[in-house]
């Protein structure tokens, strides 16, 4: 049995724990926290832990996932619980992974302990078939859409809007430009081509709709750039129709490999909730973390390290006779 | 540079050829084929030697790729050949892999070599979108669909009924059962339920329509199984509009991560031309090939075994940076 530990018990912590009592090789150790853990109950019951007592826990967890947020939690968690833990981290700011990764790397070769970042869907599964696809494909152009799904950056800042009781915020890819891709036009696409926003608002009584929706629509890089689409319903039917998680998007490469011999790849995912399919990746990624850590193969790894057997719970004579 | 060198100028080896010339860091040594050299030309000006003289290139080539077929070529050529390259091949009968695997694993040890064994698209990237989907969404089931493509199998079956002069059959995935298995329903599909078969045949001018057509539709295996469609054409027809071997398929997971949860994975292909494609993604597993015999990782390995950072060009600070 492969023992987890879950640093943090937001949306994705929860669906981390959900993960792992699907999988039969592994043992959920506890859920270590910020907030006093007394005022936490764990729907499977597992036990939860103040954030504090985790070093106590060194010998009885194989693998830690931190489930913080990458702004502020993840590049100070990582390479420090690194120290004590093989960790699995779904870090997703792009620009900083480089970064991240370097600050990782030399405290897992220093302390001899496996890290695996920046895993989860994108970056992670999208990362995965980018790679997969661009070299099966040199001669090609790729794209990566997002939605239909809830971004949580978009739906808090239009809650932050004068007027505003609640929002929620779905980004959705155009299908005419899913076509257009699909084609193998190679088509040149602005932000606004590949996606629209739709949002769900929740008025206060004495707000101004016309004034939020300009608001809204006027927001530079969060909605300026893209048709936006501003819909007022109430409280009821938000909670009642908006309150899931749900995500998705497609990767797709399109390529010549002669002169008019072409090939299309694609890749998609629809979730009913986000946070646990992530939570669901970094869990097989822990699997993966935990057999390195076995051989021995310390540092921090990506998706682009790990060879796809050591996410399976299936011995390598059943892959090959039933997966391969 | 990795020296690569092609055995075997059917469709796959010309595939491979093609595919050699994209990619920046391949340089292509030479085609081996069991015919008569001086009798052949490579439209790209790759020089062609007997494969009797293989044995003397054994320090001009990293990796060897093996173009011959699954029936009686590659279970004799992958174990003999990894005695002295590295070798990848595109063995692709799935009920002997294992075996296939057993005996070049045994050599590739002995002599200090790695083979890349069962390559391609299925298996191949259709065997690692699998691993992966099944790992990252245990509760769940999936499908496999081919086509729309031509099967050279079904179609030199019906060349050998007599009064036929020639034929090209497809198979192609019925929209329903895609339809059915995308929507999460886990429906239990009949051979007959998941593809049709098409086929185009060309008829010799004393045969008897009605009499091939009832042969076709009650071949068994082949076709008494399936929804069997048979269309008459001529041969200019045939020449004009059934002369590409184009290819393709699905391969779907639907599952949940906890009550009333949906998840959708799906990875799709359309592709203009099987061999070239399929040569494509020969020419990346030898790139990863040829970094693992660097790193004296010898022994038999399938796409389950490969880190995804050996199939790019890239270096890992780009992948990183750019890809991740």
């Amino acid at each position: 049995m492969i023992r987890i530990g879950i640093c943090g018990y937001g949306n994705l912590g929860k669906g981390v724990e959900a993960a792992c009592l699907l999988s039969e090789d592994i043992e959920l150790v506890g859920i270590f926290t910020r907030r006093d853990p007394n005022g936490l109950k764990s729907e499977k019951n597992i036990a939860i832990y103040s954030i504090n007592d985790l070093s106590e826990f060194e010998n009885e967890i194989d693998v830690l996932i931190l489930c913080g947020g990458s702004a502020t939690d993840l590049p100070k968690q990582t390479k420090e619980y690194v120290k004590q833990f093989n960790v699995v981290d779904s870090f997703d700011t792009h620009a900083d992974i480089f970064k991240h990764y370097q600050a990782v790397q030399e405290n897992a070769m220093k302390f001899h302990k496996v890290a695996v970042i920046s895993t989860g869907w994108d970056p992670g599964l999208f990362s995965l078939n980018r790679i997969l696809m661009e070299s099966v494909l040199p001669q090609g152009m790729e794209y990566t859409f997002w939605g239909k799904g809830v971004s949580q950056g978009h739906s808090d800042a239009i809650r932050r809007i004068p007027g505003v009781l609640d929002a929620r915020q779905y980004t959705i890819p155009k299908e005419k430009a899913l076509e257009a891709v699909r084609s193998g036009n190679n088509p040149n696409l602005s932000v606004r081509d590949k996606h629209l926003r739709e949002c769900y608002v929740v008025l206060e009584e004495t707000a101004d709709p016309k004034l939020v929706e300009e608001t809204i629509k006027n927001m530079p890089n969060y909605f300026a750039d893209y048709d936006t689409y501003v819909h007022f319903i109430s409280l009821e039917e938000l909670n009642a129709k908006h309150k899931g998680i749900p995500h998705g998007g497609f990767v797709i490469r399109t390529g010549k490999t002669s002169e008019g011999v072409h090939h299309k790849l694609e890749f998609n995912l629809e979730l009913d909730s986000n946070p646990e399919f992530t939570g669901s990746v970094l869990v097989a990624y822990a699997r993966a973390c935990y057999r390195l850590a076995l051989e021995k193969n310390y540092g921090c790894k990506t998706v682009f390290d790990i060879a796809p057997k050591y996410l399976s719970i299936k011995n390598y004579e059943d892959l090959l006779k039933h997966t391969l």
